[in-house]
Parts: structure tokens; C-alpha cells; sequence
């Protein structure tokens, strides 16, 4: 829908929330979608919010309140009275739920989960087993599985009866007896298939599946590589539990990619959208990678004072400083952040990192001839002594290999130590470069001009 | 598929490769998907790879030749001979084919149209006319669509005899006799339908359509933002042109997550996978960035200079540099990694540009107030006057204000002038936080300390 189309038609609803207007409000609310509804909802203060789910059927209502973020819902629907948020709850689906119930505290969820139909409760406790971050997490635990007995015309009727409840539909996994994954049926299979033949016969063997503990961003790598719309969830028994569906794992290549630049850039990912954080948040999610940095950082006063001599002798060398720590900096981030990528697609291992090591020292050494011959003019045309012109190129030249190795390396470590390669690759790298980088440059002063 | 498993069908398969053991080459193929079989021909070197190509099927060969990247395209059907790539390349889909041309040069385009069926080398032809990032770019034009006069039994019978040719066919476009959108069926509804209704009467009339225009981006919001699995594209007289899936949308979400943390780490991105980029390509990709920044941030070199007599005064200004032009440096960036993730979620637009510099502004004095007193200790641990501590606390607080409000209106900014934001957020804000940083504290410097 048009960015003003959008507007207008909010602007519509909101003004037909008026009890006397019913069925107008009811006209508007058939011309949107749940996505749209909650952009609405997301987009006004709390008690018009409020009325307005209170206003909308309980199915749209919860189809509403799941797009939702988890904080937005348990807020909305601790205000909702008793009865209406049971009827909520009752149409949410059991992975939205699990989501909401997940980050209660311990004390509430118990109450919450007694809001909910038995089995809905029972789907959820299921789901509450497996970190929010993996296959398990993830998953759907509604879905249609067939018999390989039955014939197509049968999956069909089958499916008649049972597929509006179920989430995915257009992927359907064959069972054995004892709930096995043995094959997967495409829906367009089923309707092109003889309406005698059957499952057995027209369902692939060759069926890829994925254990309930594989992480979140490894499920991605293999809708990414194999183009799927769903996956199987199986337990160590092959045991079918759920199903991941494609547009879970979109928001998780966005939820990664998300957290990734944010963490490059120094920062705890914020979750909420920025304007819905408060001050507070944006301030607490910052300042202590600010402050740990500041001390790392710190210690570049320590290695300058150390050379307090070399610099009272020359204060000229002074003036390159901020420009030789940038330039390390640049091209130990350049290195981090292609391995980084190349990580998370799946294409470097930690296997690799001496194959990286080697490519980045090649790499860096070119770079750094070129850089080096730059500051030697600019050292030069700034009218400063050859000598120093030496000195600063051969410092750049040195400190671009070394940031380039070590900015290609350090993803690769921080991972294998499980940390998160993201913030190595962003300001780590930078202050690592820096101290690096000073005694380089001091040091080659020393040596090339005798001071 | 395990990663052990897969080395060992790899060995397997590349020891059928000989003609001797065809049967055991068939076997091992079957249990392959066209993902597993083109990583295979990824990794091996170009005279095997030509040999398994050569050995396949011609429509597993299409499959596998369509998950290559296009330069590893080009390169395999120049050297297969030219019966075997005609085959080849009458299997591949309409956007695979259209995406290879594309990246032609000119001259030979002509001579691999030729080689496609007529019908196909149309498709490509109408393919090209659309920007390679926009919806039509990246649309199939093989879709199946329906009449709206059609019963639902006879929907499904028509699918029965198209639907093992089209890309996708879980959504259903109904169109009107001039091939104008007019509605969508779900395969799911189309099968829950009662056989003898009419597909007007099941249709969905809310349908969402974009148009072919518009940026791939904005594409991949929308199918986050929907759920969907496939939208349908138009012309400016809403005649349907094509279908976009949400396999190719995955692909873009993390193309243009990759190009945002390359650009941000301060390098043109690269498009192959690490280990096949060249050396050369590596330097090429980063060089111009380092280049660039090298130049903007040698003026840092001037400054200074210009502050020379304070230098000389106390030197001991000197060794708070690089902590200083750090910590703006790291200010500056997490605002703009921020602004700019919350861009690519539509979340901020150029409209919200001064909501954006108040919320930063508060933000950045908080954090200013925060950093600031750890740098008056810093200073007064290093055994510095009273009078530098104040200096480089109150120049800490300045530009930690000056670099957050410049990094969250930066990306913005950079976006309205059609540049792309991420360059903006990564080493850009960087160094104009440098250079600011460097003039604030030596002004401050005069003014507290008198020199």
C-alpha cells in the first residue's frame, strides 16, 4: 500500500472508532491488513490503542497483537480486561505465544499460560524447552502431516478439513507410526498427482530436516541455500515436532543483520524500533561499550607518554598521529568486516584462518605500499624533513599489514571463542590498531631518525 | 545436510565422474539437491567442474548452473560445446537467464539470445528493460494466473497442466480479459474451496501489488512486513508483468546486508565468496576507500600544525589525542549504525531528521556528561594539572554531543542526496568526528588553559 494511501486510510479508522459508527469501522478494517492494523496500533497513544482492539473481532484482534512487538503485547494485554485477553490469547498462535510467554518473568507465566485453552498451554510448555534463538525456538508446532497410506484425493480431503487452523500448508511432511519424518509431499504435487496414487509413491525421500538445537542462523543458511519455504524440526529420534516457516526466517536474517551493524558500530543492538526506545534505553545500550572502549582507548595516553622524549624533540610527529591510528583503523575494519560477512554466509571457517592470514598479509602489503608512497608526499608537502616523511611511510606501510592480518583474524578467533565476531569486527578492531599503530610509529621514529 | 556428510558425497560423486561408472554417477546425483551439486562444482577446479556439468542431465545441469554466480556462468557455457549449452540454457528460468545476459557485455548478448528458445530470448528481452535492484529486475515472468470466471475445480485441473512449468504457484493472480490484476487465491483456498465455486467468489479483491519500478528494497520490507510468499508485479495499467518470490527477496535481505557491513568496515563490496575474489579484486575493492579517507583525514595533519604553539607548550595535550578522536569516533558511529538499521526498517525517514538530532542531542549529553568525568580522572591519574583534566573533559563532552547529533542526521542526510547512508555511517562520520574533535579541543584548550 502507498506511504499516503496508508495515512489516509488510518486517519479513517481512527475516526470511525466511535461506537456509533460500528459499521464503518468494520468496512475499514476488511480493506486492511493485520500488518497495517498493527502500524496503526503501534502508531497512537495507549488508550486509543487499547480501544481499538477492544473494538476489532477476537481473531483480527490477535492477529493484530502478534505483529506486535512482545513488549507492546504484554502491555496491551495486561490492560485488556480478563475476559477479552483470554479470547486473544485463545486465536494467538502457539510460536507468538511462546514468544510473549518466554519473556515474562517466572511468577507471571504461570498465570498466563492458565488464560490459555489447555492445549494451546501444552503447545507452549513444548516450546518454552528450546532457546528463543534455535530451530526449536522458532518453529511452528501446528502443522499438517500425512500418511504415506493415504491416497492424494484422501490428502486432500484431508487437508479440506484440518488446513485452515494450520500455519503452513504448502509443504507437507509424512509420518510414520511412531511420528517420524520419512518424506515431504508439495502441495502442488498432491493437486498435479494421480487422485489414486498414493503418498508413498509421490512423496521425495530425500527430505531435509533440522534438529531442534541447531541455532537460528545456521536454519537461515539453509533456507538461503536451498530456497525453501518450510523445514522439518525434528528430534534425535527423527521425531517431527514443528516447522520453521519462511518468513520466520526473514525476520531472523533481519534480526541478525540488525544486530550485526549495530554491534560494528559499537553499540548493544536496541530491539525496539529507535523512536519507540526511550532515552534511557539508547543511553544504557551505549554507554558501556563507550566505556569499555574508553579504557582500552585509554591506554594510548600511556604509550604516548612513554614517548614523551621522541615527542618534545619533534612535535611535529605529533600531526600524523590522528591520521596513522585512522588509517590503521580503516584497514583492520575493512578486513574485519569482509570476514565477517563471508562468516555469516557460510563461506570462511575458522579452519581458514590461516588461508585468511596469508590473503590479508598479501593483501595489506600492497595496499600498504600504496598508502605509504601518499603519506611521504603528504609528509613532504607539509613541508616537513624527508626523515619524517620516512618515518610516517614506513609506519603506515608496517600498520596497514598488521591491521589487516589481525582485523582478517580477529573475527575468525572471537567466534571459535564464542564471542560475537560482530564486535570484534567493529571498534575492538580500531582500538587494537591504535596501540599497535603508536608503537609502531614511535619506534621506527627512534630507528629511522636517530631520536 | 551435515557437513560431514556432504564431503563424503562429494568425494563419492567426483569419483564417479568417470564414464565407466555412469549407473553409480546417476545414483549419487539422485541424492543430491541442485544446492549440494553446484557447492560441489564450486570447489573443485574448472576442468572437473566442466566434466560434471557435461556428465548431469540437461535440466539438473540448469539447476546447478543457476545456483553459480554469474561470472562462473559465463565462464562454464563459453567453454561447453555449443549444442550442450543450448540445451544448457533452454532449461535455465527466464530471471537466471535474464540476470546472465544482463552482465554481458553488449556485443555478446546478441549471440546468447540466439542461442535460447525464441520464446525465452522475449522474456529476457522484456527482463532486461528493468533495473537489475528493482521489483521487475528481480520478478519471474512465468506465473500462472487465473480467470475469474474459472470454477475452483477448474483452476485446479488448468494447474494440473501448467503448474510443473511455473516458478510458483502457491498464490494464484486472477486477471481480467486485458491481463489486469484483479484478485489473488491462495492454492490453500483453492483446494478448501467448494469445486464448483466460482474463483471470483474465493479471491481475495485486497491484493497487494508493486510496481516494476519499484527499488528492491522496498520490495523485501513489504515481504517482511506481509508475510508473504510472493507479490505480484504491474505496470503503471496494473497488467500483471510478473511475480516476485520470497527466495529471490531472501537474496536481496542479505546482499544489501552485506554491502551495508562492507561499506560500513570502509570498502566497496565484494560479490564472490571471500576465498574466489582475487587478490587484485581485494586491493581493488578497498583501495579507493583508504585512498579517499586518507585524503580527508591528512587534514587532521593540518590542524594540528596549526595548533603547533600550544603543542610546544604543553605537550602533554598530544597524548589525549587519540583517546579523544576515538571516543568521538565511537559516538558518532553508534548513532549512525543506528539511524541506519532503523532506515533499512523503515523505521526513520528524512521527515523524522530533527526528532532524530533532539533524541541524539539528549542522548549524546548524557553520555557526554558520563565520559567526561571519566576523562578528568584519566587525566589526573596520568599526573596531568587540573586545568588539562578540564580541558579534556569538557572537549570529551562537546564532541560526543557534536559527533551523535552529526551521525544520527548523517545517514538521512546522505540518503536524500541519493548517496548510499552506509558509507556515511561507517568511516565518514568518522572522520569529520576527527576533525571537529581536533578544533573543539584545542579551542577549549586556549580558553581554559590560557595558551
Amino acid at each position: 500500500m502507498a506511504h499516503n494511501n496508508f495515512e489516509e486510510r488510518r486517519a479513517e479508522l481512527l475516526a470511525a472508532l466511535d461506537p456509533s459508527r460500528r459499521n464503518e469501522f468494520q468496512r475499514l478494517v476488511a480493506l486492511l491488513r493485520p500488518a497495517d492494523l498493527a502500524a496503526i496500533a503501534a502508531s497512537v497513544d495507549e488508550e486509543t490503542r487499547l480501544r481499538l482492539i477492544a473494538t476489532l473481532d477476537e481473531e483480527t484482534a490477535a492477529r493484530v497483537v502478534e505483529e506486535l512487538d512482545v513488549e507492546g503485547q504484554q502491555e496491551l494485554l495486561s490492560r485488556l480486561p480478563e475476559a477479552r485477553a483470554k479470547a486473544v490469547l485463545a486465536e494467538m498462535s502457539p510460536d507468538d505465544l511462546a514468544d510473549l510467554v518466554g519473556e515474562l518473568p517466572e511468577a507471571h507465566r504461570q498465570r498466563v499460560l492458565e488464560l490459555l485453552p489447555p492445549d494451546d498451554a501444552q503447545h507452549v510448555r513444548h516450546l518454552l524447552v528450546y532457546p528463543e534463538r534455535s530451530a526449536g525456538g522458532i518453529m511452528t508446532p501446528e502443522f499438517v502431516s500425512l500418511r504415506r497410506t493415504m491416497t492424494a484425493q484422501g490428502a486432500i480431503e484431508f487437508l479440506r478439513t484440518v488446513a485452515p487452523e494450520a500455519e503452513t500448508v504448502y509443504y507437507l511432511y509424512v509420518t510414520d507410526e511412531a511420528r517420524r519424518l520419512v518424506g515431504v509431499v508439495s502441495l502442488r504435487q498432491l493437486i498435479t498427482a494421480n487422485s489414486e496414487q498414493r503418498i508413498e509413491d509421490i512423496m521425495s525421500r530425500r527430505v531435509i530436516s533440522v534438529p531442534a538445537a541447531m541455532d537460528q542462523e545456521e536454519v537461515a543458511r539453509l533456507f538461503r541455500k536451498y530456497d525453501f519455504l518450510a523445514l522439518p524440526v525434528v528430534n534425535d529420534d527423527n521425531v517431527l515436532l514443528g516447522v520453521v516457516t519462511v518468513d520466520d526466517v526473514m525476520d531472523v536474517l533481519s534480526e541478525e543483520a540488525s544486530e550485526d551493524i549495530q554491534l560494528l558500530g559499537g553499540a548493544e543492538p536496541i530491539e525496539e524500533p529507535y523512536f519507540s526506545a526511550s532515552i534511557g534505553s539508547l543511553v544504557r545500550k551505549r554507554i558501556g561499550w563507550l566505556f569499555v572502549l574508553f579504557f582500552a582507548q585509554s591506554f594510548t595516553g600511556t604509550i604516548m607518554a612513554a614517548y614523551e622524549a621522541e615527542l618534545s624533540a619533534v612535535i611535529a610527529l605529533a600531526f600524523f598521529i590522528p591520521l596513522l591510528i585512522d588509517t590503521a583503523g580503516n584497514a583492520g575494519s575493512q578486513a574485519a568486516s569482509l570476514v565477517l560477512r563471508s562468516m555469516t554466509l557460510g563461506q570462511v571457517r575458522f579452519a581458514d584462518v590461516t588461508r585468511v592470514i596469508g590473503r590479508e598479509f598479501v593483501v595489506g602489503a600492497i595496499l600498504g605500499v600504496g598508502m605509504a608512497v601518499l603519506a611521504f608526499l603528504r609528509a613532504r608537502a607539509m613541508g616537513e624533513p624527508a626523515q619524517l616523511g620516512y618515518t610516517v611511510a614506513s609506519a603506515i606501510f608496517v600498520v596497514i599489514i598488521v591491521a589487516a592480518t589481525v582485523g582478517g583474524a580477529l573475527p575468525l578467533i572471537t567466534k571459535r571463542l564464542r564471542l560475537d565476531p560482530a564486535v570484534a569486527s567493529g571498534p575492538v578492531i580500531t582500538t587494537i590498531a591504535d596501540g599497535l599503530g603508536l608503537i609502531i610509529y614511535f619506534q621506527l621514529a627512534r630507528l629511522i631518525m636517530g631520536i
